[in-house]
């Protein structure tokens, strides 16, 4: 029975390769590109676990739930940790990765997510770059929320191990991750002998077997339905432009910012300033008195397809929170998402102007 | 290169004729089922060419467009065509065919649409059936908007010919589409030294090249790609159940006109009497003064994905399609669609109630 | 429930148009392409229903069996028909058509098939081209075959009509095909009363509705998939390259050719030249005494897979056609299909060589 | 830009659930089913991650390369490892494993390979079964290469732990797996305090966040397209019957054997019984003075879309592996495998009988 997700050739080599190459270009990156098998927690467990040993100091940043992911890894794989903790409703400074670093000079490890997709606030890696490369640490970065998002710059940042994933603006497949790792990168995985070899979780196993062998020959068959998902996602990034995709991004984040604050009935905006949110998640405080999953379910209710949902753990009865990404970030789901929160909000009693708050949103998207 | 959509193995006879008894069963129809490979145009077209010819008087009842494309084939095919015209914003009655069919006794081929698309009335083809019956007359039903949208008792109301698409309800593709043929339509169509043969429009051709054959071998490759989504579709509404479908297309229909009687601001339903109006597609009158079609572009500024039009032809100025078929049978299309309208509307300065067209439609929905 | 081949979203104008000028650009034409939803029987009786009528006069090339079917046409619009018809293994030789042209100086009409499927010949349509050019006939080819297996040069050879499907050497859908129509072909269609309109049929309702409105909206929704996968057959060719693409073909009727050629067992070349072999498949002569249907019918009971056919017609007993288009285009597919007939011959008590048959096909593709 | 394997729906957690269950079902057993994201090595080291301790002592069944990758693990885990090791090209005995059990009573864990897709042999896991439940061990069974190739009884045999992937003999996607595991094995990997936790290759994460949770909602986002495949060839198997796939793929097996034995030129078949063959893949060793890999190269050059392989490591000179899973356990596959090693073989001037080798592998085939 002919199937079109069945019985697909295998793909070869040169195809596996040019897939790397084209990883590496959305990256700004001239380094390795280890394109992995899984979701995007399978390479950023795979470099911790690479990178970090007894002996050595890893400065943290957590600026949402998966920094506590990272600190937790860190230590298994016994080193010392420092974490570098802000609240969630704002992004890390520069000067504050500076000072941290400079508190303890033997920091040979920082990890860092861009884009925190939970939170919805996204951190100046530029800058924090600067200062982790004066000091000199291997510097990891999270950029599943990020990448085809807002700009990515691997090498002009200087970031060691640039991890994603194509199913959040990119509007790839889940299955499928990507890693860049640079040349020392490489030399302090291969130096540690805790590193993890001969397991799924190895990145050493995949560079001796596929980059060093010459990437002649697969060392074994890639999951194939990935990689002609993730091929036909590049094509369409690479058509559109990358820059209008990133744009489109930043119109839904600001339209769903602007329109929320339009809306009336007590929305805010839980990321502070502006410039601090990520372009593929809005989030907001409810009023007080306003339960947030409650608000999320009875949105749900009436429009089950829209992408809201409510914060996490502590923050699931104040933070709702609008994706925007991949298809998402489009004019109608927006404007969907303001006014099925607003007839929601209605519901309370509170006093919304659904209008107002498409007007608004539409003209924060075009201007 | 590998594709999922290139290189798909060939379909076999048996698989295609499986395709063949799952469509009668969608249709309750004991027929021959003839899957033909384009759009529904052409079995349309092929029935009206093999049925009629000079000699033969047809009953043509006209609620819609599509009444006036069959009159045209009709009448380039010799026959005397007596045109049942009714207003577009109603459906015609059992009582006003069999009325045009008592005044002409010879009349021996009915043509009638199900619902229509295009204008958002449906017809009750089962009484309109046994006036028919009684009549003998060869009936043919274009139901490609009325299937799986709503019931359709091919064998039960009489029909000889009964067309159908899977683009509309069926949530399927656009490039594949079926006719059932009675015995008597058969005999019909072989008496007619004009009907097709050795012809894209041809029926007599695949009966004889297939059916009469035994369906054992296929006359010629059919378009393997839409066979496949065929099936898939088939699968689907088997899955969720028939039942379950057109009940989703009922309320999405109650929904929208419940919704936009809600809203305010002048719209009014085109189809005076709620059971008429098509499951498939709701339509509006919009006030004085509102050009429909400028409407509706505002609406589709704003989030071009809805499943909005302004009417065709005439009506451009003055009617609104609201669509909701397929996977667009969804609450939150329809909210989507009302709300945008309605903030279209706001624009001309009309007072409109979002909120109220919300909750009339989420109750009319569920209700 | 999710599929990939259900729930796509409808094909933009521009898109649609961007295809028309791909097909242009594979046909080597500045003419109008119209992409018909259906087999490319649809374009094929199209066109001879459009271009021909009573009191115009068609040259008909009768080298295979479509020739016959064009035929059939012609006689239908009422046309008085010259049939050019040659014995089945040679091809037709430009003065053998230029002789029949200046017998008729009131041919206007001229019909040909490039290469021929089921008999396996080629015909040589520049040189054809340059007689019909000069009478000044309008000139119908049938290119389904040919298409991306050889070279074809539409306009250089002055082509007015030409027809391709995408499901042979191209690799792609069977239910989209495509026609480039000439200036003049046009005209001549618009000039002629009998021509198809508001039919399925109907060219001339494609050129009012899309060509002369601007190509700014489709006039109904195209057949989804097999436009996407028409696209991605493109794809595939412009990567690989068209050159390439049409040198495989050849390199697998070279192969065939002497493969069968070395087998020994009796089977010989059916197209008497190797010049006119088409390279879409190779057709061969079974020996006296062997039945081409059940030679072939115990090869496919050993590999049902292979693209192994009996002749049509008269040409059941007598003739095999070896396919070796699209992925089969392929030395493993060649090497296969001369291996299974060899085995198959061989039960007969032919004596075969299947190591020397394997080698001179090998050579053969390589040389 | 609109594509079959871009911007699918989630999966919802039911219809997640819904093929685990299928899941369980093909491997017949009551036992969870964790479906894991990754390709199956990923289960296999979460397995034996979880299970395995320091002061825990595992019998390895080393019948292939596999089973040393799992004593590494083993080992790495700080378990004592007993390995018990048969030459390649045999199977292990019931009574091998029931001797080395009870020469060491505190073995509390046995891991065997089911079929060996790398030498071709299968293993009697019913007989193995039983002396492993009657010792008490819990009991590992890697069934990637045998799963819908041969019987495959979970329960009945006593095994805990169960491994499959879907893209060897259910033709399925690669980068999916699954794993059924029994109560005491869970309690076995609760108790461990090294077990992977907060890990990619964690089995007991997923048990805590979707099944001890009622498999409400999905932990995270399974990847989409794996899952669709999956159910794709799920659907396969279930409509041809289990029964019909594991029978054509024994077929493959014995239409390979007996034709290499008809073909002469010193091909011998590499697992000695014919009884412990793996109905997945035939391996065969070369005569000698005949390089496996060059022989393969060689076949490979004449057909590069044949299933074929040279051994891995110390075998890559004298094995040849025939692969004859999935699509490939088609008859036309096994002919064309064999021809074009025979005449590979011829090459280096053996001699071989090609007709011979077709004839004994058909028979072989339908007998």
């Amino acid at each position: 029975m002919t199937h079109p997700l069945l019985d697909l050739a295998p793909l070869t080599a040169a195809r596996f390769a040019a897939v790397e190459r084209r990883v590496a270009a959305l990256l700004e990156t001239g380094n390795d590109v280890v394109i992995t098998q899984g979701e995007a927690l399978l390479p950023l467990e795979g470099c911790i676990r690479s990178g970090a040993r007894p002996g050595s100091t890893a400065l943290n940043v957590v600026t949402g739930p998966y920094g506590q992911t990272f600190g937790g890894w860190l230590r298994d794989c016994g080193a010392e940790v420092v974490d570098l903790e802000v609240p969630y409703d704002t992004a890390v400074t520069a000067a504050q990765v500076a000072e941290a670093l400079a508190a303890r000079p033997e920091i040979d490890f920082v990890s860092l997510v861009h884009a925190e997709a939970a939170t919805g606030n996204t951190n100046p890696v530029a800058e924090i770059g600067e200062a982790v490369r004066a000091h000199g640490a291997l510097f990891m970065l999270d950029a599943v929320a990020s990448v085809a998002a807002e700009p990515l710059r691997t090498d002009a940042w200087g970031v060691d191990l640039c991890v994603i994933g194509a199913q959040k603006a990119m509007g790839g497949p889940a299955g499928v991750s990507a890693v860049s790792v640079s040349e020392r990168a490489w030399e302090r995985f291969a130096a540690n002998p805790g590193a993890p070899r001969r397991s799924y979780l190895s990145l050493l196993d995949w560079k001796q077997r596929w980059i060093d062998a010459g990437r002649r020959a697969l060392p074994h068959a890639p999951a194939q339905l990935e990689m002609l998902a993730l091929e036909a996602c590049l094509d369409r990034i690479e058509a559109d432009g990358l820059k209008t995709v990133t744009a489109r991004h930043a119109s839904a984040a600001a339209a769903t910012r602007a329109g929320a604050a339009a809306l009336g009935g007590g929305l805010a905006p839980y990321v502070r300033e502006a410039r601090d949110a990520a372009p593929v998640a809005t989030t907001l405080r409810t009023p007080a008195g306003v339960d947030a999953s409650a608000l999320v379910a009875r949105a749900l209710a009436a429009d089950p397809g829209l992408p809201l949902a409510a914060g996490g753990g502590a923050l699931a009865a104040e933070m709702i929170r609008v994706n925007h990404y991949g298809p998402d970030a489009a004019p109608g789901t927006v404007l969907s998402s303001l006014t099925a929160l607003g007839a929601a909000l209605a519901e309370t009693g509170a006093p919304v102007d659904l209008l107002a708050a498409r007007r608004a949103a539409t003209e924060a998207w075009t201007g």
